[in-house]
């Protein structure tokens, strides 16, 4: 049994999305980022970086969606999400997971909390963020191109969740993920599965949707 | 046998110390970053963000440090540089990892890079990753005050290899992460070890070796 603390649309969307394509039973915990929740002694005490996603496993908080999706992936194999240990494709399933979170993911926050550490810079912090994230989605449109139509080809994985995810952040940006055609046509593809849908309505996500 | 393409002191570093540690035969490429040669085609053949590192994994070329790293470890359980995936640290080393590729390396990047994006930002976009890098530090400190000496406790592991890495690069900043007293002490203890010594020889690294 898992808990997961969210809020609609954050990063936990990639933990949840996951959650659901597993079909592992667990529980959600809404926090009020708009309140301010997340800065409460009581969620520090669960995620010390004081944000969304928490996984509560086995009664012990983690953080990080990224580096939950991969640890749920490993403890829900049979889910076939992610390239075991022993897989050819286990390294491009890696290095794709660790691209967006380093480059794509993190280049969002600045989008979306431009002043976090200089807030008197925050319109050119957010206009650098805003064209990292478009040569982001040149970049992974030109590899679904010659090597699509999933991240890893032609097999479904987690790594197209976390585009999935970053896809729907962009949606109020002036150049949308989806004004990129392979980008558009993996999130037509990947919006038609069932956990989209189950996510939508957990989460009461309309927008996107 | 591995062929790690490298530029000295860059993100190379913490594959390089994992290869060491490990113990696995390979051997070097120079990339003269000066020089341009990440954008060579020949590079981009092999990585196509042209930057470094790339592994040369049984022929197949492959990005992305952490990733690299995170490879490495699975494919060399016996250097218990990582908590294999029924470990109950394993959630621990995944948010490790993915935490300092998603926040502090990030910022190095756009420390060492401010001009990627928006060039006329770049002041600003410095000094709002210096601001950040410490946020980072603190963070990190705080934790091993109370959770330490090494990221997982009493535990030794590639986590630390990456925060050495990252120190490193902190070295000319107008706070090293060596102000903090916990990851100064940190530091002290990863370069008294072997793989320290050889990475410095190796890659030619005379400044904080
Ligand atoms: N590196 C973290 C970042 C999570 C993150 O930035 N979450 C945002 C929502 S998408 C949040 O909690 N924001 C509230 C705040 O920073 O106060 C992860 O991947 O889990
Ligand atoms: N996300 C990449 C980033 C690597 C990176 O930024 N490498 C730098 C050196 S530390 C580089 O190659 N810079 C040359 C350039 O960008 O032209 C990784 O972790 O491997």
């Amino acid at each position: 049994m898992y808990t997961l603390y969210y809020s609609p649309g954050s990063a936990n969307m990639l933990v949840h999305l996951i959650l659901l394509e597993c079909g592992a039973p667990y529980t959600l915990e809404r926090v009020d980022l708009d309140a301010g929740q997340q800065r409460s002694a009581a969620y520090l005490a669960l995620n010390p970086n004081g944000v969304v996603p928490t996984l509560v496993i086995d009664g012990v908080p983690h953080g990080e969606a990224a580096a939950l999706a991969t640890l749920l992936l490993e403890r829900h194999p049979d889910a076939a999400l992610a390239p075991a240990a022993d897989d050819p494709q286990r390294a491009d399933y890696l290095q794709w997971m660790f691209y967006l979170a380093n480059s794509q993911q993190s280049l969002f926050r600045q989008w979306f909390y431009p002043g976090d550490h200089l807030p008197a810079a925050a319109d050119s912090i957010k206009e650098a963020a805003r064209i990292g994230i478009e040569a982001g989605w040149s970049r992974i449109n030109a590899h679904l191109a010659t090597h699509g139509p999933y991240l890893l080809g032609n097999r479904f994985s987690a790594v197209d969740l976390y585009v999935l995810m970053l896809m729907r952040w962009s949606r109020n940006m002036p150049r949308p993920a989806t004004s990129w055609p392979h980008l558009a046509e993996l999130a037509a593809r990947l919006k038609a599965r069932a956990s989209w849908k189950q996510l939508c309505a957990a989460e009461g996500l309309v927008e996107w949707a």
